[in-house]
C-alpha cells in the first residue's frame, strides 16, 4: 500500500485510537460538552501551588486515564509525543518525567493535538512501536500570563479574542483489534497571510487551516460530504466562517458537515470572546465528544483539522506577523 | 525486518544523509572546526535588527545551503522537522514560512537535533515521504536572553556553565544512493536527578545521555568499540567525564572512542567556560565535522547522542529541578 498520498498526506490501515481521555476545568465543565469529559475539576488551581503546576496535573491525570482504560501499563508503552502552550513545552516534558515512557515533545501551538496523533499513527503504522501515547494540555491562567498579561491584571479583550480551555486530552495508540481507525493524515505548512494582531488567532489561522483541507481532498480524492463531521480546531466566531467561506470558493460546500471545536466547548452565553482556543480545545472535543459519538455510531467519518499560531511574543513585539499551521487526522469506524 | 528493536531503539535500512550544511556565527568560526562549515558570519547579528532574527538567518542559510546540495528543490522536499530552543520555536516556525515545506515543530532542547534526525529517518523508511528537511539552530544571544539574562547586562556565570553555540544544521533526509545511512536511532525518556541549578546542564544531563547510551547497547548488542566515535551533544568539562565514569560503572569502557560535541567546537582557550551547548553544538558537529570525516572514510561509524535539558525559567522559578533527556542517531558509510 502507498503510504504517502501526494505530497504530505499519510495513509494508515492499521492504526486505531485504542483508548482516549479528557480532563478539564470548571470552566469546560459548565459547557454542552461536559458528559464527555472524564474528569472536571471545579478548582483551576486543580489543588496546585501555580497554574503552571495545575496545567501538568491536568496532563498528567488525562494520561494516566487514558493508559488505565487501553488496559496496558506505562511499561508497555513505547512511546508518548506530546506538547503544549508553555515555554519550552514544561507540561508534556514534566509529564514524560511523571510517565517514563521515552518521549519526543513536539510543538505546533494549537495544532500540537493532531501534531502528535499523526506522529505516532506513522510510527504505529510504520512497525517503530507497538503503543504510542499522544497528547496534549492548555490551560487559560498559564496562556494568559505567558502570550498576554496575567490574568489577575484583568487585563481587557476585544470581542475577537478567544479563550485558551482548561484541559488536557491523551489517546493511547496501536494496532488492536477494537476502537476507531486512524486513516489518514495531511500535514499542513506554514500560511501568513500578514496577519499581526495576536488576540485575532481566528483570522490568523482560516487560511492555514483551508490549505491542510484542500490539501487532503486533493490527495485522497474525498470531498466534504465523505465525512459525517469536519471540525477546525480553534478558530472560533471569527476563522469559521472565514474558513467555511474560503472553503466553498475553492469549490468545497461544507454545509451540514462543517463544525469549530473552540464554537461546540462553550456555549454563547459563557463569555469567551469569540470561543474557544489552545490544543486543549481540539484535543478534549476530539478525544472526549468525538470518540463518544464515534462509540455510539452517531459518527463515522470525521476529520479532524488542529490550527496553530507559531507566534511568539518576542515575534510579535519585533513587529513578525503570525505563521499559521493546520494538520488534519481523519478517525473512522470500519463499516460493518 | 523488525524496525522496532527493544522499546525505543528504531532500525533503518534504507535511510541516507543526502546533503547537509552548517552555518554559524564568529566564535565557532575561531574555533577547531571551522574547516568544517560552510558560512562563518562575522557579524552576530547576520546583518539583522536583533538577535531573534540572527538566528533564523543563520537557519535560512543553513536550509537553502543543504537543500541546494541535494540537488532538489524545496518543492520536492516533503516535509520539514525542525526545532529551536527559543519560545515557541520561532526560529523553526519563521524558517518553514521561509521554504514553505510542509512542517513539524519539535521540541527536545539541545536534543533537538538528534530528535528531528530520528523522526524524519523514520518517516522515510516507513514510506511516508521521499525527502525529509532536518535541522535546528541556536543562538547564544538569543538563549542567554531568554534563560538567563540579556547579554548587555553582562551577567557573572560560574566556571560550571556553558556557552551556548551560535549556529544552525540541516540535513537533507531520503533514500538516495550516496551518503552516509542512518542505521538506528535510540529514544529517550526524562531522567531527572533532582539537580537544580540551571548553569549545571552538564551534571543534569549527563545521566540522561548514559541512560540512553546504554539503551543503545542493549537493544542493539553493540558495544564501544563497535564505533569509531560516539560523542554527546552538549555535556562539556562537567557532565562529559561524569557521563564517561558512569558508562563504566555499567561495564562499557569508553576510552578511546567518546567525545562531546561542546568540548569539539571550542578550543579551551575561547573563554566559553566548561564548553559549548545549544542544539547547534551538536548538529554542527554532526552535520559539519562528522559528515566532512565520513566522507573521507576517517569516520565509518558514529553514535550521536544528543542531549536536552527540559527546564523553563518558569519551572525554575517554581522550585523545579531539571528534566533531561537524551536521544541517539547511529550514522555509517556503507562498508566497501
Amino acid at each position: 500500500m502507498q503510504r504517502q498520498i501526494g505530497r504530505s498526506t499519510w495513509r494508515f490501515e492499521e492504526v486505531r485510537i485504542l483508548s482516549s481521555a479528557v480532563v478539564v476545568g470548571p470552566k469546560e465543565g459548565q459547557g454542552p460538552l461536559a458528559e464527555h469529559f472524564d474528569v472536571i475539576h471545579e478548582d483551576p488551581y486543580v489543588g496546585q501551588e501555580t497554574w503552571e503546576k495545575a496545567e501538568r496535573k491536568l496532563f498528567e491525570e488525562a494520561v494516566d486515564l487514558a493508559i488505565e482504560k487501553s488496559g496496558l501499563t506505562n511499561s508497555q508503552i513505547d512511546l508518548m509525543i506530546a506538547g503544549d502552550l508553555l515555554n519550552q513545552i514544561i507540561s508534556a516534558s514534566f509529564t514524560a518525567r511523571y510517565t517514563q515512557i521515552p518521549y519526543l515533545g513536539v510543538y505546533g501551538a494549537c495544532s500540537t493535538s493532531m501534531e502528535s496523533l499523526a506522529l505516532a499513527a506513522s510510527l504505529i503504522e510504520g512497525g517503530f512501536a507497538n503503543y504510542i501515547l499522544s497528547g496534549c494540555s492548555s490551560h487559560n491562567s498559564t496562556a494568559e500570563r505567558q502570550y498576554r498579561y496575567p490574568t489577575e491584571y484583568g487585563g481587557q479583550k476585544p470581542p475577537y479574542a478567544q479563550w485558551t480551555v482548561t484541559g488536557a486530552g491523551a489517546a493511547v495508540i496501536g494496532k488492536g483489534l477494537v476502537g476507531p481507525k486512524v486513516t489518514y493524515s495531511t500535514i499542513g505548512k506554514v500560511i501568513d497571510m500578514g496577519i499581526k494582531d495576536p488576540f485575532d488567532m481566528g483570522s490568523a489561522m482560516a487560511p492555514a487551516a483551508v490549505y491542510t483541507i484542500a490539501e487532503h481532498f486533493k490527495d485522497t480524492g474525498r470531498t466534504p460530504i465523505d465525512y459525517d463531521l469536519i471540525v477546525t480546531g480553534d478558530l472560533a466566531g471569527v476563522g469559521y466562517p472565514l474558513a467555511k467561506q474560503m472553503l466553498f470558493e475553492q469549490g468545497f460546500d461544507m454545509s451540514d458537515v462543517y463544525n469549530d471545536c473552540g464554537l461546540m466547548i462553550y456555549s454563547p452565553d459563557q463569555n469567551v470572546f469569540a470561543g474557544g482556543s489552545g490544543c486543549a480545545s481540539s484535543a478534549s472535543v476530539t478525544y472526549g465528544y468525538i470518540m463518544n459519538q464515534m462509540k455510539n455510531k452517531k459518527l463515522n467519518k470525521v476529520l479532524v483539522v488542529a490550527t496553530g499560531a507559531l507566534l511568539s511574543p518576542i515575534s510579535y513585539q519585533q513587529g513578525e506577523s503570525i505563521p499559521c499551521i493546520a494538520h488534519a487526522v481523519a478517525i473512522e469506524n470500519e463499516e460493518d
